[in-house]
């Protein structure tokens, strides 16, 4: 307990090699001074991982310092935006210099790897949590927004869905492949710039499926068809919900439609312009997958591949109703 | 505990009459897009309070909510910064209307007597703990920055000193005025934007002066002498201190000089231009008080009026040292 907050944030914080011109003032002010590009509009968001809530006690360092600028990246994504800059505020119940060693090696590593560059922040003692906020840039009127889907728009999800809510289920028994999706989400920042103007509305899925689609449906003041068996689904999810025993068929289903914490990008598309996105978005390591339709009818209705309906059980995570925490 | 998040961010923080026309869109999406004028630089700040460590158990609503913005209110008023938008983070034990109404009332209140447009943030669940992140514009080049004293600078302060610091001592036997200094901080912002381009240096007093002075002077490569005496110290403090019994004569200077949370700025001016900023402040109801120089010898020298050396005995908050928290 010998470290100042000023102490921390220059032994871990100051050393990122990234240095954009457009910082003017960074870290170690009361405040930064940024520029913003002429005919750029800004973009910003800001989320918060709470130990116990957001990821599970004993979560290494590295997984939280990766996952709390991952999931603001992801918002960025969302949006159709470039990253530029984030502020963290961490909240740290002592200061352990190894924890917050691999907390800010990960943390840079992910930043430099999107040329975002940790301009301010906070750093206070009391139970973890970790705020960042990321901001970045799109040309003027061409953010990606919920609102915007209309009848007869195709929905498209990027990547594959459940891993993470799979990992999250098994724990310490969950192949590398679903654990790595859980604790160092990959933030879809190039589908996301090459959907900005192409895709109508668009959301990532940190609450589940149904969830975050609801959310677009809400604002598009519309609803949707769902093909459940044409949801993506990873190999390594597969192989192990065939594994013998725990799992029951629900599954199958369940994970990818209500699991929360995939990241994945979750949008809509005018039909006229799908063939353009499958293209430009099969050129990318994520890829994307067709799984529905906006229909004018609120509500979502889930389809099986012989036409009748599946009822989901759950409708993802809700951050204060208990069901999922 | 039946509110979810989007109900909690729809039913207390939508509310705000405040709609700024550089916001193209706000709370709601996963990400807010806004307007940076032209010719204006960005200028953002990030605090978190957190129960137990930045304010006591028992602390009300309605003065976390104002804090939690004022405090970074300050940091822009410290870089002569126009504030424009916040971010919030809130981080609850359970859902609370109660107390959610009078800490979003306290916070957009403050928020709208600035200009200040909310337009995004987190609720979640867990202990106790608020992140704000404030945006503000200066001129192209005219931030007030930490660096750039210089020996023969004199250094000034404004309002008085001390009295948030003697309100945390007294807890409930402190006077109203005290207490509304502590909970309530009124941040500096006309001062700073009448300070840009004019101070050479500035920093609001969060830490205590020769904390914060410290950090001045850090950046500045310099020392200073303060005048102990020529501290500002308001009526309310004076006469609490008069009161026979519990106070002795060392808080007259310890407590101005070392406690935090009075969110006053502290700023360095060259010599030419001291009139013209004393007067410029002068027609603001906190006014400046001047109170030492800049030296080239490092470190901060303490003098009575009659010329004799003090010496502080403590010189300021250290987040993780255990010393002052």
């Amino acid at each position: 307990m010998s470290e100042t907050e000023f102490e921390i944030i220059r032994r871990y914080f100051m050393r990122q090699s990234l240095q954009r011109e457009d910082v003017i003032a960074g870290i170690g002010d009361d405040a930064a001074v940024l520029q913003v590009p002429a005919g750029q509009e800004l973009v910003v968001c800001m989320d918060t991982l709470v130990a116990g809530v957001h990821f599970p006690e004993g979560t290494p360092a590295a997984a939280i310092g990766h996952k709390s600028l991952a999931v603001n990246l992801s918002d960025l994504a969302a949006m159709g935006a470039t990253p530029a800059w984030a502020t963290l505020s961490l909240t740290l119940p002592e200061t352990n210099s190894t924890w917050i060693d691999a907390f800010s090696h990960a943390f840079c590593a992910l930043a430099d790897r999107y040329g975002v560059q940790l301009v301010g922040g906070d750093t206070t003692r009391g139970p973890l949590s970790v705020t960042v906020q990321a901001h970045g840039f799109v040309a003027a009127g061409t953010a990606l927004r919920r609102e915007g889907a209309k009848p007869g728009d195709r929905i498209y999800v990027t990547g594959t869905l459940g891993d993470a809510g799979l990992a999250l289920q098994l724990r310490e028994r969950a192949p590398g492949e679903l654990r790595k999706k859980l604790d160092y989400p990959e933030p879809r920042i190039e589908a996301g710039r090459a959907l900005a103007g192409l895709a109508s509305a668009a959301i990532d899925i940190s609450d589940g499926l149904l969830a975050d689609l609801g959310h677009l449906l809400e604002w598009g003041r519309s609803g949707a068809s769902v093909q459940v068996d044409a949801l993506p689904r990873s190999a390594a999810f597969l192989a192990t919900l065939r594994r013998p025993g725990s799992h029951k068929q629900s599954s199958w289903y369940e994970l990818p439609l209500s699991a929360g914490d995939d990241y994945e990008l979750c949008f809509t598309v005018p039909e006229v312009l799908c063939p353009r996105v499958e293209q430009q978005l099969s050129a990318l390591s994520c890829g994307c997958t067709r799984i529905g339709i906006i229909e004018e009818a609120a509500g979502i209705r889930c389809y099986l591949e012989d036409g009748t309906r599946y009822q989901p059980v759950a409708t993802g995570y809700r951050h204060f109703d208990g069901a999922n925490t």
